[in-house]
């Protein structure tokens, strides 16, 4: 039997993308699966569904800055709601869309911890490149190589494949055929990791 | 010190809402706390909102029926998608105004039960008058005091407290100002409950 992968379609302009980012490593360790770390631009599968962004139902905004900062207690990671909302993520998007996979997953949570935590606005090419220091790389050839058709071609290829496997939001997780939606199916992917919940 | 409190803003209309039905008494007796059902009209508090029900997005409608599945697996509770969808709920909650408070419970889990594991139309009154008489009640003088503005207006009254107090969906849970949308905040609801997570 082949070990089990997640696939975790990823945006880091998503505060809850964010917070399954701190968890999804161990909990795939929990079960020996690997997690395969997919960009994606948010918006544009928005745009391809007819979904909306949770805060622009004011009701629904008011709500999420509440559920937020419960579910940062309860996983015990900082939370901080950033000052520059909605960010510019395509950026730090493209630039993962230029490494190796098994590093991606690293810059993901270095990028979303610095969006999410110190208020730093990822949509800066600066900022991009002061992350990519903290993780002990270039970041002025990483950000050359985002400019690349091969980067940018990656990302739309990685956006138009998650609307074509029924991705409307995020974070979403797939094991094998099976869809989860959103941090808060944590419960039910488990169960199919672990064979309790048939998929 | 008194007990908690969990309101529970239900309408028969969302299968959420059956789930969370199923679970919740036992999750209150856990925590000493009481459950108080709030019959509200879902429909209303998306118009007032400007949130939608789920499945007009196409792409959320597709997912809805696997994570439905999933979780009623994971409960151990039966759960049937209807023929009949989306249906009229208002008789439903107009006969749960009726209601003292202690029965409403009773009452919504056997409707929504009815309506989410036997594909009956709780739109019909034939179907609410059965319904009522599982539980030995008279269905027919139910359903004539469902038509008193006393229970009209007690519905009225519950929707608009609702949106007052954030409601853009359901099911919508209150313990003390603490707002939960979702079965699937249940886990941040018993820790609120517990003081492990402070609301």
């Amino acid at each position: 039997m082949t070990a089990a992968q997640i696939e975790f379609y990823w945006d880091s302009a998503s505060p809850y993308t964010y917070l399954a980012a701190t968890q999804i490593e161990a909990l795939a360790a929990r079960y020996g699966a690997s997690v395969v770390w997919k960009p994606f631009l948010l918006g544009k599968a928005f745009e391809a569904t007819g979904n909306r962004a949770p805060a622009t139902i004011p009701a629904k905004g008011k709500y999420l800055f509440q559920d937020l900062r419960l579910w940062a207690q309860h996983y015990g990671v900082p939370f901080r709601f950033p000052s520059v909302f909605p960010v510019a993520s395509l950026g730090s998007l493209r630039v993962a869309c230029t490494l190796a996979d098994a590093d991606i997953g690293r810059w993901a949570l270095a990028v979303m911890q610095a969006y999410w935590t110190e208020d730093r606005d990822i949509g800066q090419p600066d900022v991009l490149k002061a992350v990519a220091a903290t993780l002990g790389w270039d970041g002025e050839a990483l950000l050359a190589q985002a400019q690349t058709p091969a980067a940018k071609d990656r990302l739309k290829a990685n956006t138009a494949e998650a609307v074509e496997r029924g991705v409307f939001g995020a974070p979403t997780f797939f094991v094998g055929k099976t869809m989860f939606w959103g941090n808060d199916r944590f419960e039910l992917m488990e169960e199919v990791l672990s064979g309790r919940l048939a998929a």
